[in-house]
């Protein structure tokens, strides 16, 4: 149940386009709320509302160091997401394979002629 | 921009337990809605709402056989996120290997003394 929670605050968080573009800027190196506010034409409270939403998915993490706070990505930042997906798309190869196998099954339409 | 939308569609889509509950039922093969409702314990309008976002998302496909619409899910649903998700993990390890390069230039402490 906590699991599903943490899922659905990760894949919100990144179903935001600018929030994205935060975690692309991220992901080369650490940054100052100022700095992403920037490229981002935000004001520095929307900047930080958005951080916050990526903070509670588990994609970055902040530290403050006098009055400057700095943002880094969470190191496994995407293991719960690829985790997700990776289940599925295995299901759906075996699922796949499944399918293929039952069609050997099925006589071919010479044969019975 | 159009990339953007659709990457804000397919992470909401998913940033909902009982969507994912669908999605985890629909990778194991195709489903009606009344299946899909069932084990969610959702009402049909309800059902066919989720399910609509999903299909909005990319993530599930539905093709309707006189009154009854199946669902499968769509081959390439997590291409995109994949994708995305690669990208940041790529330049995140990029970013670490310079961050260990630079701190090589470092001269050690007991070399100083």
């Amino acid at each position: 149940m906590m699991e599903a929670q943490q899922l659905d605050r990760m894949f919100t968080a990144l179903a935001d386009a600018g929030r994205r573009g935060m975690v692309e800027r991220l992901s080369l190196g650490p940054a100052t709320v100022k700095e992403l506010a920037g490229p981002a034409n935000m004001g520095l409270p929307s900047a930080l509302k958005h951080l916050r939403v990526l903070e509670d998915g588990g994609i970055v993490v902040s530290r403050k160091v006098g009055r400057i706070r700095t943002y880094t990505m969470q190191p496994a930042a995407f293991a719960a997401i690829d985790d997700w997906v990776r289940k599925r798309q295995t299901a759906m190869n075996q699922a796949f394979d499944r399918l293929i196998e039952a069609m050997k099954e099925i006589p071919e339409e010479q044969d019975r002629s």
